[in-house]
């Protein structure tokens, strides 16, 4: 069974900047070496409407500092392959290392990771420095790699990729601090949603395959594709909308706990949530803190910057429910279906957990994913902060079920009849 | 496929205060009214050791006094049978409905969960009188009871025997707090786990059955009985001991950062873990808090209070994982399946959310178990704390993955090759 | 210059329970050994009205349980006196000495004191057994003292005197926790204020003597005597009422920032004040939670359980100003000073600081004050809790500026034109 | 009695950055602009080592970042003086009103003050620009000033000089956070301490007076002089060395309760303190983190950043005790009084409290000092990183008895026989 969504062409050109508009497919005959130099320019490029001071903070423990994006996704590179696969590297600065881990147990101490703000120096200009530094270095093993190093610069790319969404993502949230409200890039546009009215797919039921189970890359996580069994469902074939969620915001959605999950009613109230995160009420009128600064709220596009527990009581208010991500998987491959990628992540019902089967990569970076899958609930898609390219069907990015400043929205499902 | 598992007859008998000792099992022609009697007996019975003090303190926000128990459980039954379905009944005390309801949003407000250690008004005493002025006013009730009446009375009932587990585990909690370490009974006698080495059996494969099925009592989070797939798997035929846990302790397991989830090196590190929750050494000796106070530790017992988060760091050490529960389910049925119930909670690799289909029970008790479907694990069996009777196999248990206060232990599981 | 204050007799008669009635004063002829008897009586006299229930929880940090007063201040005796003055007397229990410590360093480790309410065991009524067997070893003791020996047993009574105001104080706060308000004893009465309108007195100025200098008992903090140089000022005759304070509170006191300190005003704000702690509205009316239970507000009574920054924020909308600790220990003496003990403590606009040429106690019992000259600031006074001929004029009491739950009031001052 | 201390030249010419070495007392007929110019000026030079990132971060929310303090002292000349005094002003940015506003409730809202460091937008560069604006509209109003107005203006140049103090207190804070110790200026150099041992003066007795007298600047605070009587007593003609600080750490003073204040004890367990504030051992040596980077520590310089409560214990230690703020200012005329500014403000023993008569200044300036007379203790002096000219014998500093990152130590003193 194919569940390689196809992707929704349009929805690629925009909520991009410029530099990602033609940007050729990862499989299109890049040369190793090519598609290096163009995923790190990529992330310059994402930081480049940033000042020193923009890159430096971090809004919130959950967040990191774009430097720090910067810093650590080159420090990856340098950990990963510089010193063990070329002889004489030498390292930036020793300090770095403890600076720029992120949580790799393996790979010695580091910075505690809600102290990311206070790296003032280097300076952001210094680590442009550093990755030009790694890049004179990685360049030349990047395009002469094979085997194992080569599925570790493919895998430091990869990681990098995650790491620009993580950036828009976590920039939004440092710029929404500040109350004059400064726009992250004006000129930033969002992609259009598919006209029309709601339609349901029928999901596929009894046994399907899930997984990655091809030759590209994916995750440790992906695998292995395997066996699962679907009861009859029907999914529906896009988002919920903005003027979806203002109906049930207006009847009443944040105030009544029977809609909600227990720890979702009382993080409600302790957070005092009535509306998505980046809604803003004025004189009457909803905004929403974009990218490109506060704009009118557009009651087309998807509804997003959601917590799993108000996608989740949404899906009761609405008589439905979230898909489990089998039942995501199985149905991104059925024609009809919308909105794959390119908006928001989807939340599912499912607990992120290990496949049956799971083995973590060895080595140091058996940690990337293992080792979170607990706590968290699965989201499938991909949003509008996601590189171009970047994800799958197969693609399981997870969060805590409490947090709202990821690229989140939901889509319907149900049980049928 | 049969699922309820063979009841480890011995291990009824022990770890019980003798009023279990000759008790007739439900199904043994149990009229309605002398079940009645029976349960709400055993509740008064579990709290007979304890003096007014003890039963009026609360430990932690996640326990509850012995007395809070032993009155939300009255409030039970008088909020949800006798008030509506017995005209002219008359509330023993109004304030109670505020008192002791704990988490019925449709029933109105109530005392906040933290406080209930402050209530020392009613007393002990007081809730005696509460529980006979119900007790008096349902057994006609009870004894006449058809329908749908009749199944919340045995939803009551269920409740009652929840509680009576809680009642045990937050009192073992309370007194641990106590520097001097008091009993809660002297005389209680722990049952006797299986002689001999661990085996392991074979689980069923392919598709499979789970949940329940049949007439009994079960609650709503167990249905509906539904087809999943299960790949071959292996799983031991007994729990994990506390000579087993020892070794992990002594290899460093509580120090070995890369046996752990994130999370759970986490909170290991914050609240200092190095042994199961009523572990105390002194003088180079293992001593175990216990109802019948501080004991030497014995090792052929199964270990016992611990979290999800150090079972899981365990399997991973032994180089195994924890079953499902589908897989613990399935496997309950096998013949050679030992300890099932009676001695710990067994933690699966399962987070508990609805099965394929879940339905909510319809008004106010549908509140009891969907609203609690998100960020916990399941446990499946039973414990020594559990009323004989009381659990099956479809039995779904679930708690926080870091919470060690329950008599929670594990059985490992691993992929079949 | 004489600062002993005259104590208002009337008002020694009300708002004690019965065994205070007849009491005779500490002075009159009363030898060491009924002196003993008396204190240690009167102790259990107040928790008589109190179920065990009621004696074991802890409300709050700040409080402790009913039973651990009775505790402790039996432990005081045991620890300080017969340990080292009484040879081959036994500890009651050896337990009971890291139970029962408060805050000695130098009597060695204790339970830590936000915990106080786990310890259900050992029981009220184990406690009482305690109290027996220290005072069957403490009488004889107690009548042939001399000495420093004398002055222990003194110390000691005179701290559980200080106790019982605190087992009075601490469950108030206890009981108010209960949402059904239960009366510690419905049949508390309350003193009597002055009848008629507020005069003012003027204070003494140019240098005056203060501090304790005679023969009787006084606390370390009290010494030495010393000379101080007061400014012209004058002070209220009586204490700021309840009618007083309602008109604070209509006129937005607890909504005007610039009538606050800073600090006072962030607490304010943060734990919602918008009245005295046990002012209670309903129905448009203001009840006051009082020993005796809930009860309507009394207009002509003392403002009481005010933190001191509502008393320094109300001086200010007065256009007055709280009087400093000499200014109330000097005009203590003037004729015309009303209300100087048993309705409440009165805050000053001192901060707790050793005198000059301060010196504690030697030993131990040398941290019973010193160590707390920190942070707090001086009420002086004494109030309807404070056991009859157990304070005077140079009585120095202190307390968190923050803290509501003493029976803490105010008498206002301003400079002399 | 003269309390104006001479100011120690020597210390003038140390621990100051280049552009102070030159500068003239403000007394020296400097005009009202020169006099404004200059001190807006020494504010941007302190600055100028400082990156767009350091000048951004708050590194806890009693520091402020660089850029805030460069805004807020900008803003307080556009609030009280360019938009009332000057017809036509228009305000850089209204939004600055609501971002700069430090704690002035009668200015209206403002950004909550932990959240400083989310302020990346205005930039650095922004801010120079505000500063520019407002000085240009400044300068021709400061010339022409006279009466109030010139009283505003050179209260506004007074708050500047703090901010000075606070910008060095608070970066040196900021770059502590960052494991690299990044120094704020290499080239910083520390004021030489007198030579020789500590001397003892006998501090003058009786009646004196204190408080600013005469016709100068001073604030709200230092006044109204006013007649106190001391106790005959003994002063330190220095302040305390690190060289005696670390005999008090190699003798366990910050192991030995009974040293401290109780509340001081807990502080200091709970943050685990074992030094001061930026002592760092490296390999068996003790290291200093100061302006100038990491640095041997210099057992000859006065001991710093300190809390009171550490300071006290020290004294205690030493047998002796903090003096009290009055002693202090007495003493601080007599000769061989070293060491009173340009080093370390001083601990002393008196809370900070208004003094008798006290009036705050009228209007919105009147929130300056008096709303924080509580919970602080006196600082006397002035330190290295006081502006040169700023404080006085009169000055009266505070700050919570807790906080260690200000250059404060202390002088001891002790009763007189």
């Amino acid at each position: 069974m194919n569940v390689i969504a196809p992707v929704d062409q349009r929805s690629r050109q925009a909520g991009k900047r410029q530099e990602d508009a033609d940007a050729p497919s990862p499989a299109a005959g890049d040369s190793p070496g090519s598609r290096y130099r163009r995923v790190r320019a990529r992330t310059e490029a994402l930081a480049a409407p940033l000042s020193a001071e923009d890159q430096c903070i971090q809004s919130m423990p959950d967040a990191s500092p774009a430097k720090w994006h910067r810093a650590h996704t080159t420090w990856f590179f340098e950990t990963f392959l510089l010193v063990p696969s070329r002889p004489g590297y030498r390292r930036f600065d020793p300090a770095f290392a403890y600076l720029f881990n992120s949580y790799y147990e393996a790979a010695g101490p580091r910075h505690a990771r809600q102290r990311r703000g206070m790296v003032t120096r280097p300076s952001a200009e210094e680590v442009a420095g550093y990755r030009a530094h790694v890049d004179a270095a990685m360049l030349p093993l990047a395009e002469a790699a094979t085997g194992g190093v080569a599925a570790l610069v493919e895998l430091g790319l990869q990681h990098e990729e995650q790491h620009q969404e993580l950036l828009l993502t976590d920039i939004l949230h440092a710029l929404s601090q500040n109350p004059v409200w400064p726009a992250y890039d004006p000129g930033w546009c969002e992609p259009a949603a598919a006209p029309g009215a709601t339609g349901w797919l029928d999901g596929p039921g009894g046994l399907v395959e899930i997984g990655h189970g091809g030759d590209g890359f994916h995750f440790d996580n992906e695998s292995p594709r395997h066996v699962t069994f679907l009861h009859p469902y029907r999914i529906a074939d896009r988002l919920v909308r903005n003027a979806d969620w203002l109906a049930f915001v207006e009847d009443g959605g944040y105030r009544r706990p029977t809609l909600w999950m227990s720890d979702g009613w009382a993080l409600c109230q302790a957070e005092g949530w009535q509306a998505p995160l980046y809604w803003e009420r004025r004189d009457g009128e909803w905004l929403e803190f974009t990218l490109a600064g506060l704009r009118a709220l557009d009651p087309a596009a998807p509804a997003r910057h959601l917590s799993w527990y108000e996608a989740d009581a949404y899906a009761r208010w609405a008589g439905r429910r979230l898909p489990t991500e089998a039942e995501w998987e199985a149905a991104a491959a059925l024609p009809g279906f919308l909105e794959a990628e390119g908006h928001v992540w989807q939340w599912t019902g499912s607990a992120y957990r290990p496949y049956p089967g799971f083995r973590p990569w060895a080595g140091a970076v058996g940690e990337y994913n293992g080792k979170f899958m607990i706590g968290q609930m699965v989201l499938r898609g991909g949003s509008v902060a996601t590189p171009p390219g970047h994800a799958r069907a197969s693609y399981r990015n997870f969060f805590d079920p409490g947090k709202r400043w990821q690229f989140a929205g939901l889509r319907l499902a149900e049980d049928a009849a």
